[in-house]
């Protein structure tokens, strides 16, 4: 009874995700009319759930007309179901699930989309924080360096050079040997999100994810048809032993993660954590993949060094992205894996389009090996940290509840029990304020007295005046 | 009997997929041990195969000891397999899959990556007739009219206005109302396809796929788990008849064509065949893919309009890859399509990359839409039909047979009974001469007397010494 409580798919309860289960397979014809359905003993003990959620979803799909009830026998699927689908081959059940998904992404873009002059609720560095006119004349030198760059394709692992590099650089980082073999290049971190899900995730798939995490993340796994195992992320990283007993108990394909400034709470998991979550994925054969975009966001000292530094065995997969901070507009992203996990992925990426632009690669590289690039990310740095410790003094008075980050580009607030997270955005939009409500975060769809500020997008005046008006809101 | 010889999934024998499928229920716990499996009887009704094809997967799976049999009761599924599986989740069956597409991919590949000097396997335009100089002055210009470039994420659906100028220059052409708000822009074609299938094709779902067609294509649908249904393409186009039967007896959820200067064989489909396919489509319910690379590559006579152009009810969706000729090193694409076709196709963008790179968008429009652009279109027809034609001229006394194309960037050969094309490329390799073989392209893996030779890639010196001593070695 407690573990299913800890099965979710954020926002489509448990037993929708066995209806869309059955009904996805009499659609693609592999149960056919008058098919007995397997048990609802079966289905529960399959997908370890309470029978009475598997007993809810066949309610459902008898009330539809999908399947019917012999006595003392069973369901079985009713006639004339796999026509009335094959219509609509633009309508199936899989794009009602993928609308689903969209939803939850919209509600997230729309808010996004709202033009406020207070936009907190952009996880992005503010446009002005970025060396854009030394970047307008580096392009012009790349060009002059590569005269055919415009008519050369890439190769689907991505520019050797730019793999050299990144190979020279994180595996100085991480203090391990890596080579340019090593690295896939993909089109943001979000490409190689998608990817590890299409290789390594099947339908009902059971995965471990953090509780909140990032909300593009669960959508990804979500549309592959992963079912979610929550686990909680505290200010000092994770219950371990929960972590085993459900590695043990549901062997997950993955845990998805993001260890570091975490996205949106700015927690970072210890160092000591670290190296024993490693040895728990080689133990239960569960593939870390950690997201590691806000590495070099740090404020005073470095953060621990990666999972990917604690692997021997090749359970770690490391996604670089960059597009955060060094080049939005070009969107690289490098993957560092064991030659067993990236093979595939490299094919995956060759099918998905062949390689990422080489105008974007070749330009990232030049760029990102200069010495102005160093030094814009130390100013980032300080502006960054700047800008966390106004939006902070602003709050300070509230009685809201936050841990103060480290890095990153988020502050993860708890409000009081006077206001809900909608309700204070419905208000605060229409002061011009925006910011993620909780939910959004979370596998489960709940946390609704949590907000996700980021100080990253706008300047310190703005900060000051939108946090002014947001707690006023609050006060009532 | 007939109709199960049209089934394929290039050099993926029936028998095997059928197997796959089962193993891969297995894997994921849908079947576990001592479950009874679908009869022989039940699942060569369901694909619509022989029961001998299946018989031979379910010999295979027993002597395997995956299943086991039960005197008169039929085919279970034997104890211990999961776990098994379970220990090297980087190595399921579908990576097995995986593998097997990219071992075909490979091999295309590897024939394009041996370095030869007379490099016929490539079909793409030899970068020394793009415009680069002016390319690279123009990105310039870009950067200069838009300073926070490389700062900006650009929205799933791609750049507002390049969708704008697309939008009207496509419609201009297909004779269509078409406005922004029809296009996607994608990172190449490939991409482009890659959508579609994850889109709309399930595991098993049969598709119409052109025999010969384009590999890389194949190796899309194939890692989506789809069973080909070839439809051969002739110089006048398809057999209707046998097109409507398919889409009759299969309900295929697509037919993935490329009716304009098709590649391999570039051959173009008669208006009226156009005309009827869609009419055919719409009755059927089965999606027309119109990939629509080489539109613009025509010698004399542009081509008939689009499928899409004839396309009243939504069920054509028309791809337009613009990497082969404007600009390999940018991967623009734009797919136009009607709402139900696009709205799951911007979701499935948003989760797959969150949209092409700005840089990326911003650089194409401008570039397309200056006068050179024009002219550069205008000056490669003329050197692609020079460059065609000398090919023709050293292949004339040969007795090689091809249908001479209107357009595109290859020719599809006929060689004679005494080689075949996997001696011919063996031989000619020796002699830095590379093409690409016949079976390549084709559903069913045969075709081992064809060959498509690309007259795109260099220059016309090249391509006679080249012909010479390919036709050289066959001659023996």
């Amino acid at each position: 009874m407690g573990k299913t409580q800890g099965i979710a798919d954020g926002g489509n309860p448990l037993f929708k995700q066995v209806y869309d289960y059955i009904v996805d397979r009499i659609e693609r014809g592999e149960w056919k009319a008058h098919d007995k359905l397997p048990s609802v003993r079966l289905l529960a003990a399959q997908f370890k759930m309470n029978r009475l959620t598997v007993f809810k979803a066949y309610g459902m799909l008898k009330e539809q007309g999908i399947a019917y009830v012999k006595e003392k026998s069973g369901y079985y699927v009713s006639a004339g179901n796999k026509s009335n689908v094959r219509q609509l081959p633009a309508y199936r059940s899989e794009d009602a699930r993928l609308s689903a998904s969209v939803h939850l992404k919209n509600s997230l873009n729309d808010i996004q989309q709202i033009p406020v002059d207070y936009q907190f609720s952009q996880a992005l560095i503010d446009p002005n924080l970025l060396p854009n006119l030394f970047l307008s004349d580096y392009v012009k030198r790349v060009f002059d360096l590569y005269p055919k760059l415009m008519g050369t394709y890439s190769t689907p692992q991505g520019d050797a050079e730019l793999r050299q590099s990144l190979s020279r650089y994180l595996g100085g980082e991480l203090r391990v040997e890596l080579s340019a073999s090593d690295l896939l290049i993909t089109s943001g971190s979000q490409q190689a999100i998608d990817l590890i899900s299409r290789t390594f995730v099947r339908p009902m798939d059971a995965i471990l994810i953090e509780r909140p995490t990032y909300s593009a993340g669960m959508d990804i796994f979500r549309q592959q048809g992963a079912r979610f195992l929550p686990v909680d992320i505290h200010p000092h990283g994770y219950d371990l032993e929960h972590v085993e007993s459900l590695m043990m108990n549901h062997r997950p394909r993955l845990f998805y993660l993001n260890p570091t400034f975490h996205n949106p709470t700015g927690y970072t998991v210890p160092a000591s954590q670290r190296k024993r979550l490693v040895e728990l994925a080689e133990r239960y054969k569960c593939l870390l993949v950690e997201d590691d975009a806000f590495h070099d966001m740090y404020f005073d000292v470095p953060p621990p060094p990666p999972l990917f530094a604690f692997d021997t065995d090749g359970w770690v997969v490391h996604l670089r992205g960059f597009s955060k901070y060094v080049a939005p507009g070009l969107r690289i992203c490098a993957i560092a894996a064991r030659p067993n996990v990236l093979e595939p992925l490299i094919t995956a990426k060759s099918l998905a389009d062949n390689g990422t632009p080489l105008v974007n690669q070749k330009i990232f590289l030049h760029y990102f090996e200069s010495v102005r690039m160093r030094q814009h990310i130390g100013k980032l740095r300080t502006a960054l940290q700047m800008r966390k410790d106004v939006m902070e003094r602003e709050l300070a008075e509230t009685g809201w509840s936050w841990v103060s980050p480290q890095g990153g580009l988020n502050l993860w607030l708890r409000l009081p029990d006077t206001v809900t997270a909608d309700e204070l955005l419905k208000l605060s939009i229409r002061q011009s304020v925006s910011f993620v409500p909780g939910d959004i975060c979370d596998p489960l769809g709940e946390m609704e007295s949590r907000i996700r500020l980021s100080y990253s997008f706008v300047n310190e005046a703005t900060i000051k005046e939108g946090i002014k008006r947001l707690t006023d809101i609050a006060r009532g």
